[in-house]
């Protein structure tokens, strides 16, 4: 098998696994920190590693760009070229080239845009993207598709996810098994339970390595979400990985998880690194305010990250005041930190059958706030 | 003794030494990375102490704006608020609070500035300083001086000094003894050597742990910066370290080691780190470059730095070319080692007796350039 995947155990529909791929093993529920450019932003690959995060995501439209799919597999693949020994997946491009309003051009064959950072013309489609993928040396390729926007009628969303299941075909011809690689087919369908179902159908007929739930998280909200995920996991066989792209926040993430999702990337930590926001167990703080300038307490008590063990909320407050890259370094590997120690915190409550009492902990925590911004 | 002070071997006019702190030792000849704002910036500070640095710059100016020197000191001073504990070095704020032209008035007093980053008004004074320099803890203390701009005709320089050796009297009697802690005057006089002369005498007069040349690197070119060092540190005790602020390229550094200077800081590696440049024993070379965009090779090879153990040309030229943080990270970190081995070679050349071939090997690499230009 090109990827193999264990179901260790379940929670009702809470799901324990393991991934084995080339580059080792993913232990499920994953977060995947977001690693656009060959770099997980403001981190070095150790410490990436050192947080436990176990594969990273790449973007197939970014890397084509710049260096470009050729000269990184001359430089060996994705993995020798960034550092990172681990697992990288990387996502097929559809979703940033769809984004490029005014830009591209779709039709059957594929997409036609131009480079965001000097107008210089390019194609992708399936064959392309699967390609593109595997000069990266991707051990998790995804099928080239297309985002359904939000919010579609059901015809335009219909007619979308027939096309993305087309493309999916495609996807799968064009990619070439090898052991410890795989691809995934990814369902479409937007927020209609009768079209998730037809894409889960047409996915499952053509056969993948594990299944990503698309179009969510694109502006419909966690409510409506969560009504998606209510159903949507289910559709996609049970012995395969789930994969929610793009999200989330932690509860989201924990919704999902809730909910039979296995797998989840977000630019979200090392965004919010840039943006002074840390994530702790009692709620996101933003470390600009005020209240940190004297506070010798470190960022969130107990965590063991760089940022926790080594500096006071006045020290990283101090540096975010005066833009110095040591914040955006020190905030993002907090936050992935704080994503890792989540997904750590959900397996072992899964593997300890404690996995209700740990999501009643977590949303009462989270519910709770920094608890000094109540003083 | 404040500051105690081995001088362990001399070849010519070049130093080998120690200088014991309350925090450690600095072995000299020693180059002291800047931490302006409180952060070496780019780096962790165990990423600095990995380099071999033994000794950090802060400054007083950036630190008395943000986040002020009460709050360093109820944090626990400068070491324990930015998460290094080796000895720290800080200037007086002089030369910046100088530089603030139309914002600052100078009297006999002190200076009187406002802020450029809010206008707020602050006031400089040797006690001031002092004052400022004790609160961070910092383990040699600079005199408040008047850095003489260049050029400066003869009576210009000589009324400038005159003040800096009336400040530096001040300065000392601002200064609180401590174990381990000193204070180091500053010589002043620009290019003419009867005022360095002058001034050598007044600071000996007062006495101090330490002695710098300041008012050079101020563009007056490495040339007439020579001829200065020809004869200004054989004015100074040599029992005492004695210090080039603000100083420089490598080649600069070679020089003044040769001349008889112990102790050296510059923003250069840091500064060129975010803006593309490496430093390398064939000089240094801009990964910005399009003739690195397909180099296997390491930035410098030989360099036990992360960017050298780790990654390609290809790849930082790639990370350079899409502005990401890890550019600074590695090139500032490289930089940085760059020095350090620099000095550590020094070091053991002297130790070695093998100085001169040292010098000669270093000027015949520096000279032949990074040797792919030359393709």
């Amino acid at each position: 098998m090109a990827l193999k995947f264990e179901l260790l155990k379940t929670h009702n529909k809470a799901r324990l696994g393991k991934l084995h791929t080339k580059h080792g093993i993913v232990n499920t529920p994953a977060f995947m920190p977001v690693g656009t450019c060959g770099t997980v932003k403001a981190m070095l690959p150790e410490s990436v590693a050192s947080t436990g995060a176990e594969i990273i995501l790449g973007n197939t439209y970014h890397l084509m760009l710049r260096p470009g799919a050729d000269l990184v597999q001359k430089m060996g693949g994705l993995h020798k070229f960034m550092n990172w020994d681990k697992p990288i997946l990387t996502d097929s491009g559809g979703f940033q080239v769809m984004s490029l309003q005014g830009l591209r051009k779709i039709n059957e064959d594929g997409v036609s845009f131009k480079s965001h950072i000097d107008g210089k013309k390019f194609f992708l489609s399936p064959e392309e993207s699967i390609g593109i993928q595997h000069k990266l040396d991707s051990n998790i390729t995804m099928c080239f598709d297309e985002c359904t926007p939000y919010p579609a009628t059901f015809e335009v969303a219909k007619k979308s996810m027939q096309r993305s299941m087309r493309w999916a075909k495609r996807s799968k011809e064009a990619f070439v098994n090898r052991d410890g690689y795989g691809i995934f087919g990814i369902q479409q369908g937007s927020i209609f339970k009768e079209l998730r179902e037809e894409s889960a159908n047409a996915l499952k007929e053509i056969g993948f390595d594990g299944y990503a739930i698309g179009g969510l998280a694109v502006g419909e909200g966690q409510e409506k979400m969560f009504e998606v995920l209510d159903y949507a996991p289910q559709m996609l066989p049970t012995d395969k990985p789930r994969y929610l792209m793009g999200v989330g926040k932690p509860d989201d993430i924990v919704g999902a998880v809730l909910r039979g999702v296995d797998m989840f990337d977000c630019v979200m930590p090392t965004r919010s690194g840039r943006t002074a926001q840390a994530f702790t167990e009692y709620g996101p703080i933003n470390i600009r305010n005020a209240r940190h300038k004297e506070d010798h307490r470190p960022v969130e008590e107990g965590c063991d990250c760089p940022l926790c063990s080594n500096y006071s909320r006045a020290y990283i407050h101090h540096l975010q005041k005066c833009n110095e890259i040591l914040a955006v370094m020190l905030l993002s590997w907090h936050n992935i930190r704080y994503y890792e120690r989540l997904m750590q915190g959900i397996r072992k409550a899964l593997q300890e059958d404690k996995f209700d009492e740990f999501v009643e902990d977590f949303y009462k925590k989270q519910a709770m706030g920094d608890i000094e911004e109540l003083k």
